[in-house]
């Protein structure tokens, strides 16, 4: 049973060659759209530095310096594995490549003849200033490929349109499951409201919610001690912070969280609020800064399609909350889920220096999206909510019912 | 309850904090030997793509962009971290850092303030042709601090003799910790000798290991489906490879086994070897190989100690094996274990070109290494040993007890 409860927040290894079949047959249509004929995937030693990438395309770890190449030919995408002598029965038995390539002692030579021969008009590789899982390349990795591939170095360039595409575009599989993810944490969140009470402190809280993930054989979708975050009362700034251990919840005062869950390898993440007292009880203040936030929410899930622009559905929502009187939110309105909690590609963000081009990224069908703000009260501290969303071909759905009114305990 | 198995596999929080103090403390040492008066750590959503020196220095991850900066002057150790703003509380909270210094929209202009008014002579970035572990700097990061750090250029050098170091010399708490997950990998080999039999197929009996990494709440040292490799009979290749539902232990054959353990972070990394049948009955051509193997494995040990240099050690096993008739082995002598079984620095390994320069890194003390290698017979496969040692001031110890002679099943 603990073995299960482990593999869990894993994809199942068939699932999880099933999306690397629907990935690789996406790479078909992405790399004649962009134009790219080579994109080449160099890594070693993946447990200790992973290429984002691979958990998609090329499935489990491995040892050696490895080349997984895709190359496109009039119409035809051919996928090779170019690794160390001990990775080549794993690969093998993966049944995803077209060709898997052995070698003993180095790999510059038969790596360079590979790419001698199909001599591509581009090189696409893993580096990207702006888009953290486009960036699976060290710079220890490209001195090395641009050594061995040293006749070919003008033909570098980034695959971060190939990745962002690639993970953007959620196949149905990746949809179901986020969906399952996000149901199980609304689940979690019912759970744990029907236990919670006046006086608990936000440790004890978090620990509730690891309980109940444990039961429900999940993990969570970001590092475990700020999993949620549990934000009891008007004195913590919101965060990625832990929870203190004399945080305590008191009447008349909002409890926050920002959780999610990954189960089978795809991650939720959904904040919610609550108010201790009843509901006629709940001020002003607090009601006004609710309906600001989801209204700010509303408006962006009204505006967005496939097309728009990412930092034109966050101004939206930005202008919106500026106008209700409020200080803007000091973050995106929205970034991709998927197997990352933060998913990469294409931002819901303002146009400021840390995100650089990513809110100008295009906004595309079947992309998952979080849509998550907070304003600031003067007496009673944050309010902020975050949901999940999928891009439709017309607008986008929320993947499980949205939060409506601060939900109260008395 | 599995809340307590799934953390035991991380470092607990406090002993965590204690052993990056420890580090902190042997940094002074090593910036000044190495003479570099800069280190800079510079990273974004480690979650996706960790450096993995920050676990040993930094504790924890980051989302946005930061730098951990370690400064020598006058002797005096500065460790300054300029995060984002989310994630100042999460830093301040470690009790590690001298200053912490928050951002909101853009890490560029605090950043050049900083080293600009320090002005260092040399500033060590992580990257490494040759020490995956050294190499936790992305290609599109690595442009991100050239621009910000422009004037600064020029004195850009690898990190990698700090971080090799850093890694390698292993405080008391490392050692206890390795050593105790070797105990525990040995009490596993003790379970599960008493309970194969012959007629169990690898997938089996390698889900029997999985059972008992469970039920001693400890977590595999590398990837799940070969952790252990199982190896059952002659005709399979020695590799990184899963198990064979249908390769099948049948009596007269051996069963091989490379496997490790993850307790508190910190791994193991161990072979063994069995036969089936009676002592009396194990062929003349096995008990050759094996005292072959476990005889390298003496010279080496015999030989290794502080101030030799990696592929010294190597030589002297493969010379050893190549005299006693049989084909060298396709890799290295011994890697660093530590919290990856992998663990970086200084290997003991031939001068190959897939290894680099890292087989003529110099042995220390307190450095963790494996002793590992095989040999291939003609009619009864691959017989293959792995010890885990440490370098003492006059030689090594082994950490656990080594395997002498075939353990044999009836």
């Amino acid at each position: 049973m603990l073995v299960k409860n482990m593999s869990e927040s894993k994809i199942p290894r068939e699932l999880h060659l099933k999306i690397a079949k629907e990935k690789h047959e996406q790479l078909l249509t992405i790399m004649k759209e962009l134009d790219i004929d080579c994109w080449i995937i160099f890594a070693r030693s993946t447990m200790s530095i992973p290429d984002p990438i691979m958990e998609l395309v090329v499935v489990g770890d491995i040892v050696w310096k490895s080349a997984f190449i895709f190359t496109l030919k009039d119409s035809k995408l051919t996928k090779t594995a170019l690794v160390g002598n001990y990775d080549v029965i794993n690969e093998e038995g993966k049944a995803i490549w077209d060709k898997v390539i052995g070698y003993k002692e180095g790999i510059t030579e038969p790596f360079k003849k590979y790419i001698d021969e199909i001599n591509p008009k581009k090189i696409a590789l893993n580096y990207s200033t702006d888009d953290v899982t486009s960036d699976g390349l060290t710079y220890g990795m490209f001195m090395i490929i641009s050594e061995i591939l040293s006749d070919h170095k003008k033909k570098f360039t980034s695959a971060e349109k190939i990745i962002q595409k690639l993970r953007g575009r959620k196949s149905k599989v990746e949809i179901a499951l986020v969906t399952k993810a996000c149901e199980l944490t609304k689940e979690i969140y019912a759970n744990i409201g029907s236990q919670i009470k006046v006086g608990m402190t936000e440790t004890e809280i978090q620990r509730m919610f690891h309980d109940e993930m444990d039961k429900l054989r999940v993990v969570e979708s970001w590092q475990r001690n700020s999993c949620p975050t549990v934000d009891a009362g008007p004195d913590k700034e919101i965060g990625h912070a832990g929870p203190r251990p004399d945080g305590k919840v008191q009447k008349g005062h909002t409890l926050h969280y920002d959780f999610g869950v990954k189960l089978h390898g795809y991650c939720s993440d959904i904040q919610r609020m609550f108010f201790f007292g009843k509901e006629e009880e709940i001020p002003e203040e607090l009601i006004h800064a609710f309906e600001t936030v989801h209204g700010a929410i509303t408006i962006a899930a009204e505006f967005i399609k496939p097309g728009v622009k990412g930092y034109e559905v966050d101004k939206i929502a930005r202008d919106y909350v500026l106008e209700r009187g409020y200080e803007e939110y000091g973050h995106a309105l929205g970034h991709q889920v998927g197997t990352k909690a933060h998913d990469g590609g294409a931002l819901l963000g303002p146009l400021w220096e840390k995100y650089r081009d990513i809110p100008k990224g295009l906004v595309e069908e079947n992309m998952i999206f979080t849509l998550e703000l907070n304003v600031k009260t003067k007496n009673y501290g944050y309010v902020s909510l975050e949901e999940d969303i999928v891009v439709t071909k017309e607008g986008c759905k929320f993947l499980i019912p949205r939060q409506e009114k601060f939900i109260t305990i008395e």
